[in-house]
């Protein structure tokens, strides 16, 4: 299969069988990341871009890695030191970008829609690595992919994504892939944490964490922001920890084989206890490793792989 | 052809002929460039460091890109915030590059002289990447290519130059080039930006915008380093781009097919306006593609290639 | 031979024959390094991480083109930036970047101890790139290199390792090879700068300069941290080089073959005169030149190379 477009910006405009597809492609690079030698030539002699206008280590590491397995060339752009300083808007950066010919720029983004943006006003494909509160659509693949992994069926998934809804790119991209798979979604949080209106892409809102749980098979912790804290509002980190922060005890509430999952990086002991985070039930790093597996599928789909 | 020089520090020294020669080797890199496979094995193991000590994206990523496309393994030297904190001297640090067995060091530092010094203490080649207010010969290279490839003629090609002259290293390697290529070169700027004796290297001074762009084939405008600017001084901002900044209705005093150029990144409406900017007459994104080719044609001849 | 360990954090374990073998596989390699092609194919499709969690250009480029010139891919990790100020733990940091199929780790940490706690907690090899006061042992292995490039036979070799002993890991290191390998070792500097009952590890401690170099066959100058001087502490900086600088007078007392090593970055005039860091019987640069060899052979053994 080729993806039929030329970016991936969002989870929303894609079906079910889309989405499906990437994983299968992506099971195939996930032999060859685990291979001794794991480079194929299947990008050679193309440019990969990462424009971070964000750091992110973690994800421009993933995305880095995916490119070079793929053996195209790749170039980390971070302009807030330099163009951006000098003024330059966004379009103009990545238009010269495109003209140094690069055929795919992964962008993350401090402004939702500015993948968008940027894809629209470009010939070269971009990937969204996180435009503000908006979408992380490879996150939600790198999800979809590792619960696929456990064996777990979508159709009637029970999924809790638990945390600050509001300020998650990475919920958002879940909710939209979950849902379109036939997944329940429950969303949990404080009030001031769970957007008004969220009812309407899919989720069930809850306030509890221990009524949520019930029978999920999925608990998909989100990172507590600890920037975003601790300025006298409510919850306090220690109350946000007590009210929703995952422990061995609570996650018995779940189903029996329930699987725990996390973006990274985690805070132990605030929204996930350390043993937890490292039980047989925790996928966390799984979900690391599959991020290379899933976005050498996304570049290389782009590219028009088959 | 070789160029038969270890280092690219200034124009000054090259003839006419070598330059040319310069631009017809970048036309075979153009090619490479835009095809789908932009990789040639010329600079296959061997070694560029880029060694930049003031931050420019967008020149150390068209260098970059230049050097891999080659198949040359590339370094990213940034040492302020490193050997430099430590007092350790730009010679030493240049050496110990060297002892490295880098190939080829690409400098970019704040004091004209830099690349010239470094040059003569170290067998690396060196090429300039911008030394203070000095040369930046990649830069003036890439806007030759791209007059070229617009089918003009050097010999009495009317050139203007605009803006802040003095600290413009842009203007100064474009200067040197044009005049020994038979072009006629005009700077404009206010008088606080036109450096006493500049005519001596060539050109013919004007205050005056609307007077300089008479009959121009080419408008090159310089950055506004809006930086540098606002502190009380004459002109303001404001001032300035009314007095020299490059608006439609100006650009009808050139040239029926005028070319309008800026070696980026631009301040729409300030220096140049945005629809100037984004006009046919604008090369600006070919000047950025061109980069790749003219730097791919440097590394190689310095590498020894013919 | 290939090393039986799967990582390299100290020099106290590994017996004179294995340091020795580590030298040979070297050889082969600084060969390599100097030809005009310097690639060897020998970890195609390995992946190599430079995990730094202090700035060091220096090293980490060494590393950065050891692992390039074998063919591996590398990524730069510096979670300074990132993660780290997410509040991620090294374990953490580390458990994403092996799960990420990172086949070596290259490390350098300020705490003592940080590379052994990581090499037990990750399955991929971890090289000690520094890690606080502990141990940087790659530097030792290109000093010991080095002296036998000199042709000095280490047993009976009279080292003098002079400055701040009790902050430098490069000191620690080579004092456990050389006593290993057979050489007296006599460590010089400041009372303030010798830590109590180092002379358990093997060397003779001397606080006068001139007293310490008689007859020694290598001065191994050790970096003076200027950031940590001037606090209006014993010495000045004044006194600290008019006691423990090395100018060339001094240097008559040693042997008349004596060799002059410093791990850079010099303090020209500080800890030693330029005439000295420049003269005949200084190594320096051979010191940076072969620490691309050295590391080269370390990551290949790592990777099971014999």
């Amino acid at each position: 299969m080729s993806l039929k477009q030329k970016d991936l910006v969002s989870l929303a405009p894609l079906s079910a069988d889309e989405i499906l597809r990437i994983l299968d492609t992506a099971d195939s690079f996930k032999e060859v990341s685990g291979r001794d030698i794991k480079k194929v030539p299947a990008l050679r002699g193309k440019t990969v871009v990462n424009l971070f206008f964000e750091p992110s280590t973690r994800t421009r590491t993933s995305f880095e890695l995916a490119a070079k397995r793929l053996s195209a060339d790749v170039i980390n752009f971070s302009p807030s030191s330099s163009s951006v300083v000098k003024g330059e808007t966004l379009l103009d950066t990545a238009r010269n970008i495109e003209a140094m010919q690069a055929d795919i720029i992964v962008l993350r983004h401090p402004s939702a829609g500015a993948a968008e943006r940027l894809a629209s006003g470009v010939k070269s494909s971009v990937i969204n690595a996180g435009d503000g509160w908006h979408e992380h659509p490879t996150q939600a693949l790198l999800d979809l992919y590792t619960m696929r992994e456990r064996k777990l069926d979508f159709k009637g998934l029970k999924v809790a994504v638990v945390g600050d809804i509001t300020h998650s790119r990475v919920a958002r991209s879940n909710i939209h892939a979950l849902i379109k798979l036939g997944a329940e979604v429950r969303v949990v949080g404080p009030p001031t944490m769970i957007p008004l209106g969220i009812e309407r892409l899919g989720p069930t809102v809850y306030y509890r964490f221990d009524e949520a749980l019930q029978d999920v098979h999925v608990v998909m912790m989100l990172r507590l922001q600890l920037e975003r804290q601790g300025r006298g509002l409510f919850p306090t980190i220690r109350e946000y920890s007590r009210l929703y922060g995952l422990t061995a005890e609570r996650l018995k509430l779940a189903a029996p084989d329930v699987v725990v999952m996390h973006p990274g990086p985690i805070n132990r002991g605030v929204e996930i206890a350390s043993d937890v985070a490292d039980s047989l039930s925790s996928v966390i790093l799984d979900q690391v490793s599959n991020g290379v597996a899933v976005r050498m599928a996304i570049l290389y789909l782009l590219s028009g792989g088959e």
